[in-house]
């Protein structure tokens, strides 16, 4: 049996900070991210693919608010599943480029893809994610009164729209997902998912939040039975004391440890902290199991126990 | 063996004219949309479907263009991309709560596809197909030097950019369509799939140019190997002298029949003719098969012979 990963793409895997925000840019860094997942799959692992979307949707919701006069704005739950569309489209055409001059001709697909999220998350009453252009205050008290918004000032800024980060509790389209597992590198919970609510009639319906990716590509571990969750991000390991002159990079680190790190505030809010506790959580789950935090460039390497930071349950 | 049809749905199962270009109002038409679909699966038939995307992508385009000084204009193949992802998004949510009332419980899944047009088709030498913003002339001849597009005026209303209408040679995700098949209802070939063109080291590159969708859903029904491709627009059936005093609906219309009528230009460029065009080209292939251009709400009674213009090869 091929061993099977979830790989969680960070948002280098698909822009650079100096290559700038245009497709053509994008599709140049998906093209080097592809060579490394090629590899991987090169070497035997069958695996899907979660990757971020952050800036691309709200550079979607962005041309969207500002033609407001020109064309409808779209929801943000609609910006959500255009950029699974787009990014899906990058990966999924360099990645099949990169298997076949390995000679691999294997299926890569995307799907657009839901994932459920529950109305009573204690994270709607709290929005933290900002979205969307930037208004004054008059404009962010008009649009709390007219639809509802959280507006919050943000950094001196200017105002902005504030939406939830709930949990992911269910994959709507997993019984497509498991279909093509074993036949197909399957690219899925693009950006987290697009956040649906259950309503009591069985409808589901799009709301106005992001799904952190690294919780996404955990519960498609779990559901898919995935033997490691591979989380990459720009660097090579989890460390200690970050930044200051005595950072500790750990190669391991068990469930308790992880928790006493967490207590300790160890990691960084809204980018190393929800990795870790994806990884955590995954290896709760699943205490069989490992998950990996490293670098796409260290991915190959991580995976066959040389670098990276391993995550298990004892 | 379950029949196996490949539908593809016109622009009013996407979208009314009276609802307007909103989000909202699509989701209201692709419910509507996605009963009728949930009756032809409770029948029994295995389907995959194929949507246009002609207006939801000429507002994406729209919404980039004017935003152009807040944010990076997408290519035209990216805003193909994301119309999948959008429409997508809607039917399989529409559809998998239709299919959920009806008891039954059945994948629905939407993939991002590419579909290679070759570089040398002669359509690329004719751009037909109007996309994005209107402009001035002197805007026009500007694009013309700086970006090679082809310029056209348009009906008095200023230029705009015009793209090809180049024919489907092979769908990159069929792998992928073929694995679901059996298993789930697919949603494939979005707006006739994003186009792109082989280069000669292997690598796939998007192109600006606008696939015929009732022409993907037809290659796609030979890929698949369906029994009946049926294409579903606003009319019952296919009339010759449409819109004069005598003109006359066709039950049945048979190749030859079909090739005459299409001699004497009886079929709109650009509505029924592709259509008609698309349903010959699937029974000259597949002599045994048939091709139906009905009504969406008159799709179940022409599935069981009771209406529709049914193409068969004699």
């Amino acid at each position: 049996m091929p061993e099977r990963i979830v790989i969680a793409l960070g948002g280098n895997a698909l822009q650079s900070k100096d290559s700038g925000a245009t497709a053509e840019a994008q599709l140049q860094v998906v093209k080097r991210t592809c060579e490394h997942i090629a590899e991987i799959s090169q070497r035997g692992y069958e695996m899907a693919i979660v990757h971020g979307n952050g800036p691309q949707v709200g550079r979607i919701l962005l041309a969207s608010e500002t033609a407001r006069d020109v064309v409808p704005v779209m929801p943000f739950d609609v910006c959500g599943a255009m950029s699974q569309g787009y990014i899906g489209y990058h990966i999924q055409q360099a990645l099949k480029y990169a298997l076949n001059t390995r000679n691999r001709n294997y299926p890569v697909v995307s799907l657009t893809t839901q994932v459920v999220v529950d109305r009573n998350d204690p994270a709607f009453k709290t929005p933290t994610k900002p979205i969307g252009a930037f208004c004054t205050e008059e404009e962010a008290r008009k649009l709390e009164l007219e639809k509802g918004y959280t507006m919050r000032e943000d950094a001196g800024r200017g105002w902005r729209r504030a939406v939830a980060s709930p949990l992911p509790r269910r994959i709507v389209e997993i019984g497509a997902v498991r279909l093509l597992w074993d036949h197909a590198i399957v690219i899925t919970c693009g950006g987290g998912g697009v956040p649906v609510v259950e309503n009591e009639d069985g409808t589901l319906e799009g709301v106005a939040a992001v799904i952190d990716k690294d919780f996404a590509a955990e519960l498609l571990a779990e559901e898919v039975n995935a033997d490691a969750l591979l989380i990459l991000t720009e660097v090579e390991k989890v460390a200690i004391r970050f930044g200051q002159p005595d950072q500790e990079d750990l190669s391991r680190l068990s469930l308790a440890e992880a928790a006493k790190y967490v207590r300790e505030g160890q990691f960084g809010v809204g980018s190393m902290l929800p990795k870790v506790e994806a990884a955590m959580k995954f290896v709760r789950a699943n205490p069989g199991k490992k998950a990996i935090i490293t670098s796409l460039d260290k991915a190959l390497d991580a995976l066959d126990g040389k670098t990276g930071t391993v995550i298990t349950f004892a």
